[in-house]
């Protein structure tokens, strides 16, 4: 019989894992129904919609991590500040709902003033890690869209930084200029190497290098791959760049969908360093998991 | 009575001048049948729906610069390569057109092979620069989507390197997690001063201050205006770090939009550069003209 509900719900996407007693996951169910396609009162009824039927009769706890908790979700759950352990059960806000038998906490994010940067989900990834690898002492790094550096220490999230490099990348390939010259989702390894050197070398040329991209399409049939190779590159090379005081000399584990975290891989190895790879639904999975001991002792 | 037919057609407009004997503008008339919406046979329907009923019975001299000469446009014009003067009328495309009345010369661009660069209408803003400043040396500056940073040297187009910068600040601003925090067109200019300086110190940086913009629009309710201004600031600021080796120590001349080139002249002026700004649009306008002189020395 299912024990609670796991929930990670992000701008594009809701996750749900029913949970049995023992800890192991019965059910995992998945749909588009993101924050970015509800106002507040849709809330409720996606996550019926998509769960309903795994509810008992009694009231079920559902642990929630993501922009569900931002102040356009389902009800905000306020940032925490650093320096901080990943927000438990304890900073979570509990939500009122219509259906008695929903009990739901959403995790907040966490927040830092200098520089001005936000999380909110990968709070909950790195409180997964931090199970799991209750010693770590070094950087995780979170590629995706807003890629994030954090530096862990003592189990806390000490400092982090997030970089626009994923949304850059997106923007550039499907709707500048580029979009014709990076078309498809081929690769070129030893470009990509080149392209991360050349980034982190001289990040200032960034928007210039970019449109070299277009202009050896036109002048010398640049090819797709090693187009959309260089333009990953160029973008993660300067990010590199400016992320060098996180990584230099650092244990870093990457947490993150396959393919990109294997791009930083391979970057990260040219520099020398050795990265652990993660990954990140189990990570997620984990941190609502220790969210929901929390949530156990609290009410035992 | 209208001598020939100056044009400017760009991606995303169509602009035409009757000039009389004279050198003077009888009419201007401009629309938005650019490149970008034309197929290769709607050229000639476009032009002459904006343009024909100025037509006499005789041919007219048409005379056209900008993307319409473009692979994809109404014929190409191919590339001429750097070290080059602005490319005048004799390599300028003749096109074959059905209504008899018309003579079609099309402009080439230029295009420099390492680094690898193009431009396709700004040759022609600059020849009509130099028609009017012939002992110019020194560098333009063509802010605008992509903005061209010109060496001219001896009449000549030296080398030049473009900067997809205003691209950049399209999609950030309009397409990005950015949207709502720089809504509107305000501005703050010592923020701008402020952002220009931080992005030449440190471009690597740039994909982490652009989602601190965010940030700070999230924890300190930061102001539309100001986040627009350092948006555009960090972007610019960047591109000085690269363009360096060309305005150093250099006469600019700035040559586009106004509200650009005002931020430009700012930025360089902050560095201790003093800019000359000039009409964009008369710019075009004496360039053409320089062609059309030399396709009647040629016809004479």
């Amino acid at each position: 019989m299912m024990d609670w509900l796991a929930v990670d719900w992000g701008t594009s996407h809701l996750r749900v894992w029913a949970m049995a007693q023992n800890g192991t996951v019965q059910t995992r169910r998945t749909n588009d129904c993101g924050m970015g396609t509800l106002t507040r009162d849709g809330f409720e009824p996606a996550l019926l919609e998509l769960a309903g039927d795994l509810l008992g009769t009694g009231k079920t706890p559902v642990v929630v991590c993501g922009m569900a908790g931002s102040r356009q979700g389902w009800a905000e759950a306020k940032y925490v500040a650093t320096p901080c352990t990943p927000p438990g059960i304890n900073r979570a806000t509990h939500v009122q709902t219509g259906d008695p038998r929903l009990s739901v906490h959403i995790l907040p994010g966490v927040k830092q003033t200098n520089p001005a940067d936000v999380m909110r989900g990968e709070e909950t990834q790195i409180a997964g890690f931090l199970a799991l690898n209750p010693k770590f002492d070094g950087v995780i790094c979170l590629p995706g869209t807003h890629t994030k550096w954090v530096h862990i220490s003592a189990a806390e999230i000490v400092s982090f930084r997030t970089f626009m490099t994923g949304e850059m990348f997106a923007l550039l390939s499907q709707r500048s200029v580029l979009r014709h010259t990076v078309e498809g989702d081929g690769w070129d390894a030893a470009t990509f190497a080149d392209a991360v050197s050349s980034g982190m070398s001289n990040p200032a040329e960034l928007a210039a290098r970019l449109f070299s991209i277009r202009a050896e399409g036109l002048l010398s049939d640049l090819h797709a791959d090693y187009a959309r190779a260089r333009l990953s590159g160029l973008l993660i090379g300067a990010e590199l760049a400016a992320a060098r005081p996180y990584w230099l000399g650092q244990h870093v584990a990457l947490i993150g969908d396959d393919k990109l975290c294997k791009a930083y891989a391979d970057a990260l190895g040219a520099q020398g360093l050795p990265v652990e790879r993660t990954d990140a639904e189990r990570m997620t999975l984990e941190g609502l998991k220790a969210a929901y001991a929390g949530l156990k002792e609290t009410t035992q």
